[in-house]
């Protein structure tokens, strides 16, 4: 038996890989989040179903686990990328006092990647990728993490940037990283990626700031110093034109 | 005309997204180095195909934007994502003077999400990712992104760890990010990944220090200070379990 945590990638299914197709049609039974698993119902007729509302992750990967146990593959579907906050880590967490189920991580597209391809060539060059979801860490850590990456000068590229009860956070992250970037330093959002109502737009990080087109659906990206717009798309050169 | 600038992964068929194989399909031209087209040469016959040696990037750039001028519908194919360390970025420089020509990027499996899918769940939390090589970045520039990541507590990808000329680089950055990570820090490292003599090994961050069997072609994980081996997998937990 085997558990795979599969990456499905940003929705629509022109981004899952064939290997995360395959994972689903080996298995049994198919555990996740209910709007995940809803995304891949074309795969799932005669499998037994398993999802549940947002949160308990614990629990989904309980329900993952005892299936396994019982002999039978799971696939454990994410969206985006299983390994980039994503369920791989607590599934073998909770997995852990049984090294017999065998756990395999199938990558997907997260939202970085498919952000970024939106928006032009953001990630071109070193890049940090941070949650500003302080649910499960302490808002000084994101801090400091905000402030080092924006005095490295990397591009920076932001996951659950605001909530219902986080609606200032893109704001309070601007302004730790002005303490390295421009207010003028070229950024970009994009807005359900891969799904209805996809939306990308380019801006400066001066316009983070009470925005409320942002919402906890969008990913935001900020330039390093050489980031700029090229016929409307956001780029980070590498360097190669300087040869 | 459109300029396809397309990820296909890490190499193997089952990583690439039917986005990807749409958009090579979609092509009149095929642009690439040539081992990168090698890999797609199930879908490239019919085409017209041009590939130059490694380097040269700029000059497949001018290809690719000459076909597109002539009214042809281009697939420039790179390995893993095209929008990390990949050719989307120099394709919108080089065709700059053109806005006439779309350029539409199509993400892939990047060797971050490919690797960390092979050695477990190193990418649960927030994640610098780092490329060694200082053919167009100053060393120094490379220096400080390594110690702000290491004094952040970023899981840190690295990307071109090594080459003939830069053996000594991964030895130099894990003195540096010794800063702020243990030396018995959780790290790994993956060779070759999706193609044949795919390897994997689990160590500590001591063990990436007068390494032969890092090369070109791996990846490297260093831990966050979280960052644990479960089962014999490279693991950094979010924190779901302290709920």
């Amino acid at each position: 038996m085997k558990i795979y945590v599969v990456g499905i990638g940003p929705g629509s299914s022109e981004y899952m890989t064939p290997q995360a197709r395959a994972a689903i049609e080996d298995s049994d039974v198919v555990v996740g989040y209910t709007l995940y698993v809803d995304l891949v119902s074309d795969l799932t007729s005669g499998k037994e179903v398993k999802s549940t509302a947002m949160k308990q992750e614990v629990d989904r990967c309980r329900m993952a686990l005892d299936s396994a146990l019982e002999g039978k593959n799971v696939a454990f579907v994410c969206s985006g990328d299983a390994g980039v906050y994503g369920m791989a880590g607590i599934m073998a967490e909770v997995a852990e006092e049984h090294p017999e189920v065998e756990i395999v991580t199938i990558p997907g597209i997260t939202a970085a990647c498919s952000g970024a391809a939106v928006l032009g060539a953001p990630l071109i060059h070193d890049f940090a990728v941070i949650s500003l979801s302080d649910l499960l860490t302490p808002w000084e850590k994101i801090e400091k993490r905000l402030r080092m990456a924006a005095e490295a000068d990397f591009v920076v590229c932001l996951y659950n940037p605001k909530s219902k009860k986080r609606h200032d956070y893109i704001d309070k992250a601007a302004d730790i990283m002005h303490c390295a970037k421009a207010w003028d330093t070229p950024c970009g959002y994009v807005k359900n990626i891969g799904r209805e109502g996809e939306k990308a737009i380019v801006c400066t990080m001066a316009d983070l700031k009470d925005n409320d087109d942002i919402d906890m659906f969008t990913t935001v990206f900020i330039g390093n110093s050489a980031t700029k717009v090229i016929n409307g798309k956001l780029v980070t050169p590498r360097g190669y034109k300087n040869i």
